[in-house]
C-alpha cells in the first residue's frame, strides 16, 4: 500500500507516460517498480494509464523464458531461487523474480514480501526482485501477475522465475502463464510426498529433489529415480517432453547448471517442435477468453438482485425442484423485465 | 432419427405428458425410450414438454449409483458391461446402460449404437441399453445424458451405468455426471499404459485388468499390484477414497463381484462422511453454472458481428497489438454502440 500511496503522491492526475518507458526500457529498476505499482493500482485512471503503458511495451516483451516454481512445504525454494537466480546472472542473465500469493492480503501471506529472504539476489544489478501484489482475488492476481511479467520483459530480463506460494490454485496460475514448470520436493521415505499437494507431480516439466547434500546426498538420488519411474505414468506437462527428476544442492551449489540446462533443452526441443510458441498463443488466446468470460459473468451478476436470485435457483436445483434448464431460462427472463 | 420421427407422429402438438409419466414411472421401457427421444429432440415445442416432464419426474431422481465406465482401446468395455450388468440383474438391481459420445454424428461412430454387442443384457427385463444421442456438440450431449440418466433413475433403475467412448473430452463428462468410475485396463508388459489416454487415471475410483484368465491370469495380478502401487502417488478421484486395482474376468465370470463389492463399499463409506452428497450436490450446481455461462457467452455471441470481431481482438492480442484488458474493453465496447 506504501507503494501505491507514494505513487499517487508523484504522479497525481496527468501522467506522462514516456518518463516512464524511457527509464524502464533502458533497465532502471525502479522505473520497473513504479510501473508495477501502475498495473497494480485500482485507481481508474491509473488503471487506464498501466492499459497504455502496456500497449507500448507489448513489442518488447516475450522474450524471457518463464518458469513457474512451486514446492513442497519446507522445500526451500527462496534458497533455491537465491541459489539458481545468482548463477543465472553470474552467466550474464538477467533475472527477474515474481510471485503469485492469492492469500497475501492476509498479514505475513506473503513469501517474497519478506525481500530478507532473498538478501543476495536483491543486491545484483541484474536481478529484480518483486513481492507479490498485496491484494485482491486470485483472478485478479493472476491478470496482474502476467503483466507484470510483460513489464519485466519489457525492461530486458530474460529470465523470469514465478513463485507460487502453494495455496489454493496459484500453482495452476503459475502453470498457465508459464513456458516450464518446476516443482521443488525433499527426500524422507515418502514424506516428501505427503507434504505434496495432490495433482501438483502433473503440472510438472521437472522435479527437483531439493537439499541433496550431506548425508541427505543418496536418499536423494534414490528419490530421483524413483520420481523418474513415477514420472513415466503421468500425463506429460508439456506435449513431448517427459518430465525430469534431477537432485540439487542450492548449499553446495550442485545441481544447479543441470536445472538450467534441462530448461535450456526444453526450449531448443520445444521451439523446433513448434510447441513452446503454441503453447503460449494458447495460453494468450485462453487468457483472453477467460477475461471476457468473467466479465460477462460479472457484468451479468451486477445487480444484487440477479445474485440473489441466482443463489435461489440453485437451491431450487439442488433441491430437485427446478431443471437446469428451467433454471437457466428463470435467469435469464428476469433480465428483460 | 427415426425414433424422433415416429415420435412426432404419435404425439403431434398437444403433449398429454400424463400417459408418459406414469407408465415411466411404472418401469415401462417403451415409455422410457420415447421420454428420452423427446429429452433428444431439437424441437422447441418438445424441449418444453421435455423440460416439464423431467420436472415433474424430479422428486423420484437421484436413487441410483451412477457408474461411469472407460476403458482402453480392446480392453473389452462391451463384454465386461454385459457379464456386470447381467451379474447384478441376477442380484435383483435394475440395470440401466448409457452412452456419452461426441463423436456419434460421424456414421458408425457410437458403440452402443451397435445393440448387437449387448445381446444378453438387452433381452433381460429389468436392464434398459440406449444407444448414444445422434448428434449434438460435447456440451449438448453431455447435458442429455445427464436428463437421461435421470429419466431412468425416475423409471426405477438403481444402478446407471455411463460408457464412456473415450474420444475428446467425453471421460471428463462422464466424470462429472457420475459416483463412481471405473478404468479398464489389460495386461501385457506396459503396453496397457501405451494405450491409455494420459490423466485418465487421476479420474479412476478403481482400475479393473480385465482379460485375466487362462495365460493372461497370473500376468493381470502382476500388473494389478503395479497399478496398486501407482496409484498411491496419483491425486484420488474421490475424497477420502483411495482408488483400487482388481483382476477380472468376463468370460470366466471371475472379479465381478469384487467390482461390486468394491463399489458397495464405496458408497457406503462416501455416505457416511458425506462426501456421496457433497459431490452429488456440488456435480449439481456446476452443471448450472456450466448452463448460465454457456448461456451467456452463446448470447452474447448471436450475432456474427461479435463472433468476427472476437477472432480479430484474438488476432491482436496475440500479435501483442493490443493488450488484453484493451481488446475485452473494445468488444464489449460494441456492444453498447
Amino acid at each position: 500500500m506504501t507503494n501505491v500511496k507514494k505513487f499517487s503522491k508523484r504522479v497525481p492526475q496527468s501522467l506522462n507516460l514516456e518518463e516512464l518507458v524511457e527509464p524502464l526500457v533502458n533497465g532502471s529498476r525502479v522505473a520497473l517498480a513504479r510501473a508495477i505499482t501502475l498495473i497494480e493500482s485500482q485507481q481508474p485512471t491509473h488503471r487506464e494509464a498501466a492499459q497504455q503503458l502496456l500497449q507500448q511495451l507489448l513489442p518488447r516483451t516475450g522474450n524471457s523464458i518463464r518458469i513457474g516454481i512451486t514446492g513442497v512445504p519446507g522445500a526451500g525454494k527462496s534458497t533455491f531461487i537465491e541459489a539458481f537466480g545468482k548463477m543465472l546472472v553470474e552467466r550474464g542473465h538477467r533475472v527477474a523474480v515474481l510471485a503469485i500469493d492469492p492469500s497475501s492480503s492476509r498479514t505475513g501471506g506473503s513469501i517474497l514480501g519478506d525481500k530478507t529472504r532473498m538478501e543476495t539476489l536483491v543486491k545484483e544489478a541484474n536481478a529484480f526482485v518483486r513481492p507479490s501484489p498485496t491484494s485482491g482475488t486470485l483472478g485478479g492476481v493472476h491478470k496482474k501477475s502476467r503483466e507484470t511479467m510483460l513489464l519485466c520483459e519489457a525492461a530486458g530480463y530474460d529470465v523470469v522465475l514465478i513463485e507460487t506460494v502453494g495455496v489454493g490454485q496459484s500453482e495452476t496460475a503459475v502453470r498457465e502463464m508459464t513456458d516450464f514448470f518446476l516443482l521443488l520436493t525433499l527426500t524422507g521415505a515418502g514424506d516428501e510426498l505427503q507434504g505434496m499437494k495432490k495433482g501438483i507431480m502433473e503440472l510438472a516439466d521437472a522435479i527437483i529433489v531439493h537439499k541433496a547434500d550431506g548425508t541427505n546426498e543418496a536418499p536423494a538420488k534414490k528419490t530421483v529415480s524413483e520420481f523418474k519411474q513415477i514420472l513415466h505414468f503421468i500425463q506429460p506437462a508439456t506435449v513431448g517432453w517427459t518430465p525430469v527428476a534431477l537432485p540439487v544442492s542450492s548449499y553446495k551449489k550442485t545441481g544447479l547448471k543441470d536445472v538450467w540446462q534441462t530448461i535450456d533443452q526444453f526450449r531448443k526441443l520445444t521451439t523446433e517442435s513448434g510447441v513452446f510458441e503454441q503453447t503460449r498463443s494458447l495460453q494468450q488466446k485462453q487468457w483472453f477468453k477467460e477475461s471476457v468470460t468473467d466479465a460477462l459473468i460479472s457484468r451479468f451478476f451486477e445487480s444484487p438482485e440477479k445474485k440473489h436470485l441466482m443463489k435461489e435457483l440453485e437451491q431450487q436445483v439442488a433441491a430437485s425442484e427446478l431443471t437446469v434448464e428451467q433454471a437457466v431460462s428463470k435467469l435469464f427472463a428476469s433480465s428483460s423485465s
